[in-house]
């Protein structure tokens, strides 16, 4: 039987008390251990003013956009929220190992298309932002194929290019980006897809990431892929209808699903990192010793 | 629009014919082009005794074993299927951006567990072997984060360590393993898993992989979640039942699925590498320039 490299928090906490009462803790803590020693302040309340809600027949998805590197297209999308833009609309394209992606089945058609109301149509590409002292990133350790450094900004995975100044989000499972054609300012964030898939990073730079799914990566991932070109659904009863996107702060209080996020810019982070890059469950016999970026866990917790 | 990475072999053979009498070739080849261009040479069957069918009601699952690699599993998995052992079984587990397995539901109830016949019940472990020479290996040129080096031996993503004189098989998306518990020794092949989200490159060298989904991913990657502990299902009616699988050897002519796989020891895959890394596709505004052992596309058609 394989061990769970995904945290569920209320059996990690119920397991981690009966170990501290029946054996010494080991040398090296487990993520389990590292999140129960866990305090207040290592958890963090997504802002409810970037955080959006959308809501399927068979669940809520959680989304913490990202304004700190793609502050238009953040502002374009909640825009579109506001104006109850998706609402109606449906997920159009699901391709293995790759992307779910939703939006307006008719954008095509002129005639057809869902307006955009006051929204901006085109914006300029947030594909990478200058590197400024006071962004948080704390650095992975291990290196990456892809880009000089590699490490977690305010929750979110990034990379860097010191030498060019650079930072940008990195595709990794569950980030969220929006779909442009050719041109680079085609991407309004009226199309937005997410990795369902090993990490394409290849994609970074080359499109604006504007979230993260915290929660119901499930109900986007397990969906029917597409049965045309590059995942598209080729019918229009083979598209699940997206219910609604609202911010959370616009969601009346009995009507929200507080979550709480793991910090990614303290001593806890860092173990929690630690834990992983060298595992002390007895399953692991030759611990790996190292961490992709797009392998760290990202705990989420209720409130 | 995202662009697809990965080939649909028809549609990208007409797209090519269409760019070679419209317009110019670009200097550098785009995957679909490489292909295009390839010859009968550049594909290989894979060896109908060591492929797998695992059928279900939605469609066939075709596993290439990886007997190079994994001889003792292979062989006791192989004794199995020709005595209908998992003909039956069911899927027992999805967890998402992880793996979905099958096996004997009653496999931990001695008094209702199918009998294993005359395959064995535990297996030396098979999750490293030594370098030879006469493995191939075609280096990737970008490095990992995890091994001294990587690359694909016989058509199946592996890592080395030179020095250590060791090779094994990745944990990419698609990869299939033996699960087992604690001891190394517990792995019989019985229980199977497979790679469904972001490679779980840690895994490596703790547990034995035995093969590769060539077709029908979507089958095992579409599945919903289960609810319980690690992605197991908690209900027997959540489970999906495997029909049958069968060596394609045993398999009559008329229902078989011949398949045809790229080689990975030829000057094509080495151009359809640098195809990935630096894409000249229009989309792409900034081509990597390097690409991850779990992103090289591993192209399949049918015979």
């Amino acid at each position: 039987m394989l061990r769970n490299p995904l945290i569920l928090i209320a059996a990690a906490s119920a397991l981690a008390c009966t170990l501290a009462q029946a054996v010494p803790p080991p040398a090296k803590p487990t993520m389990q251990q590292v999140l129960e020693a866990s305090s207040a302040a290592d958890w963090r309340r997504p802002d409810p003013a970037n955080t959006l809600y959308l809501d399927l027949a068979s669940g809520r998805v959680i989304i913490e956009l990202a304004p700190h590197y793609a502050p238009l297209h953040a502002s374009n999308i909640k825009t579109m929220v506001s104006a109850h833009y998706f609402d109606g609309l449906t997920i159009l394209r699901v391709q293995d190992n790759y992307v779910t992606q939703w939006g307006d089945p008719d954008a095509g058609d002129a005639a057809k298309a869902r307006s955009l109301g006051s929204a901006k149509k085109t914006l300029a590409p947030e594909f990478e932002r200058g590197i400024d002292a006071n962004l948080p990133f704390t650095r992975l350790p291990d290196g990456d194929v892809y880009a000089p450094q590699v490490g977690f900004s305010d929750g979110f995975p990034v990379a860097r290019d010191p030498k060019g100044g650079k930072t940008w989000l990195a595709h990794c499972y569950g980030m969220v980006g929006a779909g442009r054609d050719n041109g680079v300012e085609t991407g309004s964030g009226a199309e937005l897809y997410v990795v369902i898939g090993e990490s394409p990073r290849h994609l970074d730079r080359n499109i604006a990431l504007v979230g993260r799914v915290v929660q119901g990566m499930d109900l986007l991932a397990a969906l029917p892929r597409g049965d045309g070109a590059m995942g598209f659904y080729t019918r229009p009863e083979q598209r699940l209808p997206i219910k609604s996107v609202r911010r959370e702060a616009d969601v009346p209080a009995a009507e929200r699903t507080p979550v709480e996020l793991l910090r990614t810019d303290t001593p806890t982070f860092t173990a929690l990192v630690e834990s992983r890059r060298n595992r002390s469950d007895e399953w692991y016999k030759r611990p790996a010793g190292k961490i992709s970026l797009c392998n760290v866990p990202l705990p989420v917790r209720r409130q």
